[in-house]
């Protein structure tokens, strides 16, 4: 405060919530979702306050304004809720307000003289408030000045003073000349509800041939969509599709030297073909993909591309723009390493050359050419190993013209890199899910991911499984293993994925022992799958997904909540909608080895469920049926049946005779 | 980030600590203390940073950077000492640092030829360095680049490029042209160590004449100064010694009229012979206000003084500048209300009116009239009913030019507020102490005020009493309440004070039953005390003041611990210096009647002590020596010989046969 400001504008307004890194970054939010808002604001002495929740639904929109409630101790709170894509503001505004000040002490005068002097400073305020009004409140207002400090009785008086017409009336027409501003404009992502719930499969079209060598096509990845659909999953990522280097390609479990007729990995981007804008020829041509993303769209199913930033050493950037990589002291440019190991079929770019400017303006391209194809979610590879500042512009660039682009960060890094690369923009994020196994180690992660303030930025999308990592747990879990990951997995994270048909046709075998490796990876050849396989959890996740869309409760993640259960192995926690009118119930065996029985602890009042009254718990996954008493449950689950109860809950509302009756 | 930007900063910044309110308050320290600064700092990929503090003395000083030490998940740590009161400054800047990153890549490389290749690329960076260097680093950085690609052999060559010799004279020539700095630069507002260590004695100088109705002088007070001293106090607070108001003065216990002779309120500021600038005649003139100062100081003690920016009705001001002032509609000047009630003798000043800026910087003027007479320690009376923005201004205004100046908050009032005044400026703040008793109440109270974050900004002074507030549990409790409470806030607060001889001679007479006032308070009469008084705490508080003076431990807050104890009426706790040189150990029976008694857990590894060895705990205020065992002792506390245990810890370095060997 210099004295060149106006030192009367008495509130402060302070700790706003929420706010992420001082306003630095967005919230985010989906469309027809709340915001809800809190702060401090107050005064000094004893004034009372008004204290405003200013929002608009773009940066450039008109401010609309709700009052916040207080709810004491100095705290406020109000909310809005954002309506379609884009980019919202929200902050805050606060004032004394003169009116309601004066009413608060005039409410308290008992003295017949002191009233009357009181009622003649109020008429003044109601005056000033006409004068600012127009219309019918004009006129009333100043009708109602006149009576206060006219001839009726002073009881009459007192009683307009105090009346909630008169307030109400001031109060559409305050004196804003010293209102406080908070010092800053905070942001929200809005997204479309997809980014807050998602199912995700991923597969390598190549490998959609029924016989071994044979190269799948675009043409078969579309023949495939209704079965994917049918099984419940409404995005169909496809590893990069681009053209693969013949330079250094490796072979078949990434063997340094590839055979005649290995096909390469597609993460080794570029070939005489083309690069990042060009369609591998063996999958099809650009209008095929186009058919393909046609045909998911019919079936309600957007196609997820793979971004890679990087290239094969034949990628036509290599030639035409040599100063994008980074170069040996002799000249040649320097292949991807880390020491000792090389990887010489891939470059990295050079974030740091020079020409940083035109490679960033290129790289957004890329975006823009699937885009105009008809791609709206993109898996970005390895994020963490390019520049912050650069996914910070490219996503704010993208977003401005297409809200409806949804970008999920692959970055397995330390959590901070990845809690950044979430604030600066990545709608969803891959976690720590998938080495995420005892039951500690759930709680703790789960509550980080769903309480804590992160939320507001880190979108979890959770994989049991990846082309890359095939966790212990399902290398010797068998297929209960399997069943409990897909399960954690779909009802712990309103959005998941799984890598299939690696996974529900329960691939296990690692490269060696010790490693995280698929034996014969995908990534490095061709495979076969068979699908009618009897062992196959196809039908145990379409019914997965089904409950996923039938049971709202499990498609956000803020309200997890973790129940006690009397055993190491089992693993108990609860999500419902707001208004609780779908509560689901999970209860989860983690050995995937041995029956395990414990007692269910469940918060009856939380969930809204009357202490003295029996319950039912409807396992969606099994159709059986409880009635539950109390807040202590028995559960036994025997792995190798299933490993877990999926519930919902269902309130008694009529009698226990008849299971209809809960609801 | 727009693409004007550099878009090859790759480091980022994130949740530097301390940081208050996104740096808008600035934190507080006193001279010769460390500012420990922790932050987030990391790059895309794998690369090395480095990260440095920077850190100046003053806003237009020059900066000093220090390395900051890797903690593990990307989280940096480092410090910096402030020497003198002012207001200094941090902020953090960190950097790829090309050569690390380059060193450690070359460190993992096994292949002859991919060494060879890595020292050309090493040796280029090494060139550079030597570009950037001035004198003897250039010529040395010159040769060993050269050697790096020359003839020596490859191990030689491998060896000189990973030696420290190198690693520091690249580090001392780094390439900063993409240097990312922290968006902030951060506050320290360094004061005095008073500031953080002060003892308080607080008494009207009016009623210093052991004869009734006779008036006290600061002739008195000056006569007194020794003994105040003896009682080891070194801030002397005097209640307003202006002027007393005449026109509706309050008589004895707050009665609405005045007898002729009743003295009146000193915070009813304002007469005839001068206002906030001007010295009551009864007390004397302005050259004894100096004497008594000037004595003080000879003592080691500092007169503090108490603002109270309000004015009786008779105050110049009212005459002058009656613009100052709200008006009732028929023109009188308002006065004071919380409707019903009426304070008519004190006019508050409207902070709202439109000649703030005059109002303003009068007030600021009579901080600097009392500066210049000497006073640098200010009690703000009722600081949260004068706007914040007012406080912000006239503190920063003050401290610039006088940077030594303490102000201390006399805020009772809801938690946001009393915060806001000590972020906003204000070096000390009275706290809820008072109204806090039981273990509870004070075990997380304490632990709020010493370790949470506001600690950075809020300094708490601790008062058992005031003029205002005779808590019940001083009223009933009797003497070992009153010994209970001074423990406590000699030791739980580096700073704390007391209102006498009220408090010393056990006054606990309130005005009726149910009331925090005092009967007879001195606010508005003056009262004779018998300091003679056999029952007085006066040698007891000057025992503790001294164990204060001789234990550096007590003379800071932060490093309080709570320990546990199995009884609900105990409390126990320590306090010890950084390096754990002194700490002193706290046991008080909170139970005024009783005697009580209970286990006392000591975490020795903490402490510093070893688990199968004795320790001594020597009591400080009755000189009692215990020898103790393992991290359970038994302590029993009969609050009529003494309600409290203030121990020296001795660690054992001898054997227990002498009390000697432990220190």
């Amino acid at each position: 405060m210099t004295a060149k400001q106006d030192g009367r504008r008495r509130v402060v307004i302070e700790s706003v919530r929420p706010e992420v890194d001082c306003g630095a970054f967005p919230i985010k939010r989906v469309a027809r979702e709340w915001v809800e808002v809190e702060a401090d604001a107050f005064t000094d002495g004893h004034d009372r306050i008004v204290c405003m929740l200013r929002h608009r639904q773009s940066p450039d929109g008109d401010w609309l304004e709700t009052r916040m409630e207080p709810l004491g101790n100095d705290r406020w709170r109000g909310r809005f809720r954002v309506d379609a894509p884009g980019r919202h503001q929200y902050t805050i505004a606060a004032r004394v307000d003169r009116f309601l000040s004066w009413q608060q002490d005039f409410a308290r005068r008992e003295d017949a003289e002191d009233i009357g002097r009181a009622l003649a400073v109020g008429a003044r305020l109601v005056e000033e408030a006409a004068a600012r009004a127009g219309g019918a409140d004009r006129a009333l207002l100043e009708a109602w000045a006149q009576r206060m400090t006219g001839g009726e009785a002073l009881d009459a008086r007192r009683e307009l003073a105090l009346s909630s017409a008169l307030e109400e009336s001031m109060l559409r027409h305050p004196d804003r000349s010293l209102e406080t501003r908070y010092g800053r404009v905070l942001d929200v992502v809005v997204d479309r509800e997809r980014a807050r719930y998602s199912t995700w499969y991923e597969f390598f079209p190549r490998s959609l041939v029924g016989d071994g060598d044979a190269h799948g096509t675009f043409g078969h990845a579309r023949a495939r969509v209704p079965h994917i659909a049918r099984m419940g999953f409404d995005v169909l990522y496809l590893p990069p599709i681009h053209p693969i280097g013949r330079t250094n390609r490796k072979g078949r479990n990434n063997a340094l030297e590839a055979g005649p007729h290995d096909p390469g990995s597609p993460w080794a981007i570029g070939a005489a073909e083309g690069g990042h804008k060009a369609v591998h020829p063996e999958l099809g041509t650009l209008e095929d993909f186009r058919a393909l993303c046609s045909e998911a769209a019919r079936h309600g199913i957007e196609i997820a591309l793979d971004i890679a930033f990087q290239c094969s050493p034949d990628h036509p950037y290599v030639r035409e723009h040599p100063q994008w990589f980074r170069h040996w002291p002799d000249g040649t440019i320097q292949y991807a390493e880390n020491p000792p190991k090389r990887y010489e079929d891939i470059y990295p770019f050079d974030f740091e050359c020079e020409d940083w400017r035109n490679l960033w303006a290129e790289l957004k391209s890329v975006f823009e050419f699937w885009i105009e194809q008809g791609v709206a979610i993109f898996r970005v590879d390895n994020p963490h190993t390019k520049p912050f500042a650069f996914w910070e512009w490219l996503i704010a660039e993208i977003k401005r013209e297409h809200p409806e682009v949804i970008f999920l960060a692959e970055a397995f890094s330390r959590p901070r890199v990845m809690h950044r690369l979430a604030k600066l923009g990545f709608t969803q994020s891959y976690t720590y899910f998938t080495w995420r196994n005892t039951k500690h180690e759930l709680t703790e992660y789960f509550t980080e991911l769903t309480a804590h303030a992160s939320r507001e930025y880190f979108r979890p999308n959770l994989w049991p499984n990846t082309p890359d990592i095939l966790h212990e747990y399902l290398q010797y879990g068998g297929r209960p293993a399997f069943m409990c990951r897909a399960v954690l997995a779909a009802t712990l994270g309103a959005s998941y994925g799984i890598y299939g048909p690696a996974f529900e046709l329960l691939e296990n075998e690692p490269r060696h022992h010790g490693s995280e490796e698929y034996l014969n990876s995908e990534k490095y050849e061709i495979r076969r799958w068979n699908l009618a396989e009897p062992a196959s959890l196809e039908r145990f996740i379409t019914r997965l997904n089904r409950v996923r869309r039938e049971n709202p409760a499990l498609q956000s993640d803020w309200s997890l909540r973790f129940h006690d259960v009397d055993n190491e192995h089992m693993l108990c926690y609860s999500k419902r909608t707001e208004d609780s009118g779908n509560i689901v119930l999970v209860v989860v065996n983690l050995d995937p080895h041995h029956t395990q029985s414990g007692h269910v602890e469940i918060p009856l009042d939380e969930l809204g469920l009357r202490a003295g009254r029996p319950f039912q718990v409807h396992d969606l996954m099994s159709d059986a049926r409880y009635l539950w008493h109390g807040h202590r449950n028995f559960v036994s689950l025997d792995p190798h049946r299933s490993p877990a109860h999926v519930f919902r809950l269902r309130r008694h509302v009529g009698t226990e005779r008849d299971f209809d009756y809960f609801m």
